[in-house]
Formats: C-alpha cells, sequence, structure tokens
C-alpha cells in the first residue's frame, strides 16, 4: 500500500518478447546436477539418472488468487514458486526445477516483472531448485501466473493420497489459519485505505498472519526432517485447500473414515487473538482457511515414538474404517461430519 | 462462426474445482509406460531410465493467441498441446507426457470445458502422450491455458540451437506460411460476418490454409524420419514465430551466418494464391508468418544424399562465417540482410 508513485518504467514493447524472457532470467543460475539444459533452447533438458521424476503445476490468476494492491510482486513470485514446490514436498520427493510462465498485460511496465522474478529468484535460492523454462506473454487483462515443479525420488520414497489405513495417526505441520486471517486482515486494511489513503496501517501485530499470507514456506525441511526419523507417512497431501477438505481427500482416495479432535488442532497465538477481533471461529478457519502449505499426512501407529517429541509436527487424529465416516470430535466431545469448506475457486 | 445457440450449459460451480478436473479428464488413459502415476494426487510421477527428460513449457492467451469466433474449442484443445509437443520434438526428443492448466471466466460452460479436453484427449491419442496434470481456475477474463510437455531423448540424440556450423546445409519441412494465411482469411470473414451474421463464408478454396491456423501438426514424423535415416542435425528449432526470426536464433546461438535462398522456400498453392488476392508478398509471409510449427534444422553436408530425395524436406539455405551476417538471396540474386519479422505478442 506504501508504493513509490514515480518508479522507473520500461515498456514491455521496447523489449520484445525474446529479450525479455533473457532479461527476466539473465542472473539465474543453475543448481542442480539434474539442470543439464535450462532456457533458452525449445526446452529443458534434465536427467534424473534413473530415479523417479515427480511433476506439478498450478496457476494463479490476479483477482482470483492474489490482489495486487497489497501483494507485492516479489512476494508474488516467491508464493508461486512456494505453491508449486509444496505439492513436490507432499509427495515425499525433493524439488529440482521449475518453469515460470506469465501473462501480464500491458498495464505492468518491465520493473513489475523483475520484481517478480527477484522473488521467483530468492525461491530458487533458498529451496535450491532450477529456473529451467518458461513464457512471458501478454494478456488482455490482468497477471496470470503458471508454474510447473519437477522433483526426483527414490520409487520406494514416494508417498501418494491413497496409502492411508485405519487406526494409522494423522499428523499436521506447523500451525494452521494464519495465511487465511492474514488475508482478512490485509482486506480490511485495503478497504481503510480506500476511504482514507492518508492512514498508515499497523500491521506490526499481524506480522505473522499477513507473512504467512504473503510469503509461505513450503516445507521441504519436514521430508528432510522424516528421512532422518526414518518415518515414511502411508499418505500425505499439502494443505492449500483447508485442513478439512485435504482429511477428506485423503480419506476418500484411502477408502478411510478418520476422528479429527478439534483441541488437538495446532493455532499460533496471533490466529486465536486475531479470530476473536474479527469474531470468528479459529476451528473453522483453520478447517477452511486453506494457504498455509503446512503438509498433512499419516503415519502407522508404531511411528508415533519416533515423532512425538518434535515441535513442528502435531498428532491431531487417527484414521477408522471407511463406515465410520470422518468426523470432527469437538471440546465438546460431540462427534460433526467434516465437509469440504475448502476454498473454490469457482465461487470467487 | 456457426454455432448452436441453445447448446446445453453446465455452470462450473456446480462441479466445483475438484470436481472439474476430475470429470475432465476421466476418460483419459496412460499411454506411456514412464507414466507411473498421472492425475489424482499432489503431483505426476515419471520414470525416465536413465534417459535425458525434456520440458517445455507455453502459455495461450484468448484475445492475443487465440480467437474463439472462429477458433472452436475442440480445435483449440489439440492445438495448445501441438503447440508445445512442438517444441519437444525441436530437441530431436519424442514427447511422453503434458500438464493442461486452464484459465476460464464463468462466461464458460462446463461443455465448453469438455470440448476444449476433446481436443487435448485427440492430441493425446494421436501423438502417444499422456495427461498427467494440470489446474482449473476462474479467470476474471476469457481464457487462459498454459501447457507443459515433458519428452526423453537419449544424451547422443538431443540437438540444441547452437551447433549450426559454416557450410552446414540449412533445411525446413513441410512448407511455410500457411497457418498465417489461413488466420488472415479467418480474420476477413469474421468481418463479414460482423456486418452481415446471415452470410455463410465459403472456407473451401482456403480450406488448406485455415486448417494450418486452426489444426497445426506437431512433427513428431520429422524426428522420426531423421532416425531412419541416420541423419542427426547440427542444430534445430521449431518454426512458431516465421521462418526469418528462427534463421536468426540458430546464426545467434550458433554464432554463425546464413545465405536463405528466395526461390528454395516451399510454399503451398494455396499460399502462392492467397497471398495474391490478399496483395501480400508470398515470401514475406514464410518469412515473418509463424504458427507453420514446421521444423528448421542445419545439417553437414556430407547428410545431405541421405535427405535429398525427400519430399518432406527442403534444402533452403546454408550457413556461413559469422562475420558475413544472415541474408535473404532473393530471385533477382540481391542480398537483403534478414530481420526479426517474427510475431511480437507484445505489440499485439
Amino acid at each position: 500500500m506504501i508504493e513509490d508513485k514515480n518508479p522507473q518504467r520500461t515498456s514491455l514493447e521496447e523489449l520484445g518478447e525474446f529479450g525479455l524472457i533473457e532479461h527476466l532470467t539473465q542472473n539465474f543460475e543453475l543448481q542442480q546436477a539434474s539442470s543439464i539444459k535450462g532456457i533458452g533452447d525449445d526446452a529443458a533438458i534434465l536427467d534424473f539418472n534413473g530415479k523417479k521424476t515427480v511433476v506439478s503445476t498450478d496457476m494463479l490468476v490476479e483477482g482470483v488468487h492474489f490482489d495486487l494492491s497489497y501483494m507485492p510482486l516479489k512476494h508474488l513470485g516467491y508464493k508461486s514458486v512456494m505453491v508449486n514446490l509444496s505439492d513436490i514436498y507432499a509427495m515425499n520427493a525433493m524439488a529440482t526445477q521449475v518453469t515460470v510462465s506469465i501473462a501480464v498485460s500491458n498495464r505492468f511496465p518491465l520493473e513489475a516483472l523483475e520484481e517478480f522474478y527477484a522473488g521467483v529468484a530468492l525461491a530458487c535460492k533458498l529451496y535450491h531448485v532450477d529456473l529451467v523454462g518458461g513464457d512471458t506473454t501478454s494478456s488482455t487483462k490482468g497477471m496470470l501466473i503458471s508454474v510447473t515443479a519437477l522433483g526426483i525420488a527414490e520409487e520406494n520414497d514416494i508417498v501418494y493420497r491413497n496409502g492411508a489405513k485405519a487406526n494409522d495417526l494423522l499428523v499436521v505441520t506447523g500451525d494452521l489459519g494464519g495465511a487465511y486471517l492474514g488475508l482478512q486482515v490485509l482486506e480490511r486494511e485495503k478497504e481503510v485505505f480506500k476511504v482514507n489513503p492518508e492512514n498508515q496501517p499497523d500491521l506490526e501485530p499481524y506480522s505473522y498472519i499477513v507473512e504467512r499470507q504473503l510469503k509461505p514456506e513450503a516445507r521441504k525441511d519436514i521430508v528432510e526432517l522424516l528421512k532422518k526419523l526414518e518415518v515414511k507417512p502411508t499418505s500425505m497431501i499439502d494443505i492449500s485447500d483447508g485442513l478439512s477438505s485435504e482429511i477428506l481427500h485423503l480419506c476418500k482416495q484411502s477408502d478411510v473414515g478418520c476422528n479429527l479432535f478439534e483441541d488437538k488442532i495446532p493455532l499460533d497465538p496471533t490466529v486465536i487473538s486475531t479470530s476473536e477481533e474479527f469474531q470468528m471461529d479459529s476451528t473453522m478457519i483453520a478447517l477452511g482457511g486453506g494457504e498455509d502449505y503446512e503438509l498433512l499426512f499419516t503415519i502407522d501407529q508404531s511411528d508415533f515414538p519416533k515423532i512425538k517429541a518434535n515441535p513442528n509436527l502435531t498428532v491431531i487424529g487417527h484414521m477408522t474404517g471407511k463406515s465410520e465416516g470422518a468426523h470432527l470430535v469437538t471440546r465438546a466431545e460431540t462427534k460433526i461430519p467434516l465437509t469440504a469448506q475448502g476454498w473454490n475457486s469457482f465461487n470467487g
């Protein structure tokens, strides 16, 4: 919301399509031994030495998935990569390469795309992935981003969504609901800003949840941790659409039911206090919020001793037979059927 | 231009995001042994047995790359895949998988997306590639498609853009300019239709070039042919942006010059007659037109006997030292410097 009113502006037409991708990607260095050839030919060349290749792709649309009035472009570049790496980690695989394509209307100057790619570059550097391809083109309206991520894994390490069994423990990483509440705070400040552009928002009390929204981190560390702990989940998924929706995916694909315990859902103090401020129920936010990019997985009960002391991992329930269905067990010990409250982009 | 005014319409909101991708991809069967896991988890799993993996990605934007007033959605689905496969073949590799992501505004009913995916399915079937992932989301305006294609090749077979040497022969497949002229015909008919919607256009005389525009084919057959002829090009690129622009890419990346002979450029009779009708120069159209998705490559002169009898392949020039520059040698035997007349999406 605080922006330079006279930034340097170079129109995209001055560079042309070929110059543009060259310009935007000139400082990207290949970090992965599997990246044989990156940008600059018809296609990138990768070499995974016989390991399995893992591929995931996601699209982000301005006005649907992000709002540039409070999402800095560098953060958007970073988040676009994170969203895709998260899917690779959710297979218990290591991300190795990304392709990033972007369509922008001519209201975006070159400097805006440079900011976006600076975020992509930072994500690539911190997560050790290589940018190996992409496309830049014009759109008739707004900005649209498509990222494809590639990764590798040993066949035996790969974790699908369909391996959960009755009595497995349901485990979640980190804490939930922050990204959604961060978005509510940003939306509120945007409305205030519209009424009074001189007003400087104080986001300090909300810094944790605003960062969860604007600059999420994919849980590469969890894949490494699970390997170190010698735990192979029986099923795994990343939480992009809300806990409830992801649990139902695991249940459906694994043909099992689930009991989720309300009092076990990990919440940051900021999430609890901000929920109260917005007069929202923090459990509903964790169940339906989405965009936390934490990992949700199931493990055999015999693996519990290996994970129980870890502050990154919280057991929030257990799987049951399919006929028992999927339920939330509330603090009052009543059972409520879980429904997908996941964010649905077509209801936007 | 001929459309059913009362087609069946199912709104996308009725299905929701998860139901939608499941619905649209339910009839896709995996055909490639390297496709271990397709759609339905966080990521697809591929296994290339130690061969090199080739990756390419492209975006197509309504109003920039296609016009739905004359581009049937099934053709668009087909073409979206072709555009990407073409990049894989241009590496002398075989395409094996694609991911297809699509953003659409709520003006599109489910049946429109089904048509689009029918085209994707046909392309996958005919070219033996597997759809292994994708994303469907809403857009605030229009339709936007992003495709990533994967392929495999033996390391020794891969052909880059940078291997051309002075005295190599410059070879092109098929004929050029048709896709661009097909677009001109379609644009003209659209204008006629605007003035008089009762007018039924007679596209019969233009069927070849209209098909080149609406339903291009990627030259998988050429990769197979080159293997059979035991010819490995020294450099290769696909013609998406016009012959001139692609030649300059090869010259720049290979650090060589080039003489292109005007009288050798392969043109279909329809291209010649339609050029005259539009009072355009057919050479300029071949040089700048784009979207033909033919392959342009260079070979060592010693390989000439192997290719000379083949009707699919035309020698159109030869490479020179870099200092000689890149020139068109006209029918009148004057030399004109080649300039990139390639279609530039930011000038749209």
